[in-house]
């Protein structure tokens, strides 16, 4: 997969390209990531890339014929145009979902602003894509981008070893994570349940199950009405919701 | 505002910390950031900070030691504990309403895990926060404490230039943003719209109101959904309901 980032900030994404899972996936030659910074496509003499909003107001807007320029030096030497990925508030809630789509693309390009807003015309007539991370707002799109990038390169085939990918990821599953325990089985006051220590497995599988219920319930009922229930699992779950005790 | 980042990639955050606004708030004393590495707190010759969960199963886990010895190490010569802030796919959904509750912190800690889980008792004896940016899988908590970190020190008085905190955020007013224009008016085949070129302040203000409720009800109208609307905006969203032109 290629990947590449628009950005005034390259140097945000100096450390976090290289290092870890991404560094690695580089390494590996499964993903090339390139940033470009769309200020080298700024058609002044000063070369900005802002200016102040149509209509008065507080802010700067990011101006269209440099990002245009940017996007376009990259497209227009392919047959086929990429996914054109604007990361902006008002953008569509990014989900692992659509991490799962965006991986079978072969090319990415990204947006990010900083600071400003976007002119209108870039978000009606270029790019394919809006998303958003989540209800907060920050200084730029590049923590953003690199959020998406890290939760779609880690999907593609290869990029994880065997050691990381067989962990029961939240949101993968639908629930939230039962909870893990290593040595020491006592560290200070606290022990590690029994139950983990049994040796049984079919009980241990059962004790999770009922965690990752239990802790869904209690910290993200959003999550636990979207996900599909079988007939023990609802039977633990009304039993919660009677204030029974189901933690042995 | 002191900040502390426990992380076994503390390169990850070289680019992020050093550029942009994070850079400046930091060269302005306003925000100290400073990344520990919890390796160096391993109690064995090997230096491992993971090992086997209990009960079987696939991935590693963080063991407590290294994580308590870490913080510890910046807790113990302190009069007051500070927030000690885990991020995690279990935690609370961030939101901006969080950022701004610890924006009045003096001192924040948070803890990255890294493909592995946490020891329970890491989470149930150590922090005091459990954070979540969104509902998908990463490789780490080192970009979701960016995250975190980049959209709690904008908020830190003295941080953003008066020509950046003027922007109407998303999220601060509960709308999505109305669009933006700038120069030039005329962009190949696409205009500036009349309405802000006309000079007529009252109008233009009506004019991003509408926009902005058009926008949030048509990309998110959960947000909608817990915006008080006041009653020319009800009226603004009866007629979009009810299918008429709201857009002059």
């Amino acid at each position: 997969m290629r990947i590449d980032v628009l950005t005034l900030f390259p140097a945000m994404f100096d450390g976090v390209f290289s290092s870890s899972i991404l560094g690695k996936a580089r390494e590996k030659g499964i993903v090339e990531l390139n940033t470009v910074n769309f200020r080298d496509f700024s058609n002044n003499k000063h070369s900005t890339v802002d200016d102040y909003p149509y209509g008065g107001g507080g802010g700067m807007v990011l101006k269209p014929e440099p990002i245009f320029a940017a996007v376009e030096s990259l497209t227009d030497p392919l047959a086929s145009k990429p996914r054109i990925i604007l990361m902006c508030p008002q953008g569509e809630p990014f989900t692992q979902r659509k991490a799962e789509e965006l991986s079978g693309e072969e090319h990415l390009i990204f947006i990010c602003g900083h600071y400003e807003g976007y002119d209108e015309r870039i978000r009606e007539h270029l790019v394919t894509d809006e998303l958003s991370i989540g209800d907060y707002v920050l200084t730029g799109g590049e923590l953003p981008a690199m959020v998406v990038i890290d939760s779609v390169a880690r999907l593609l085939p290869g990029v994880l070893g065997n050691e990381t990918s067989a962990v029961t990821d939240s949101f993968s599953t639908g629930l939230l994570e039962y909870p893990h325990y290593t040595r020491p089985v006592q560290f200070r006051e606290w022990a590690v349940p029994d139950i983990l220590l049994s040796g049984h497995h079919a009980n241990i599988e059962k004790w999770r199950k009922k965690q990752a219920i239990e802790r869904t319930w209690r910290k993200r009922p959003d999550l636990l009405a979207k996900y599909p229930l079988g007939k023990e699992e609802r039977q633990w779950l009304q039993e919660l919701q009677d204030g029974k005790d189901t933690s042995s």
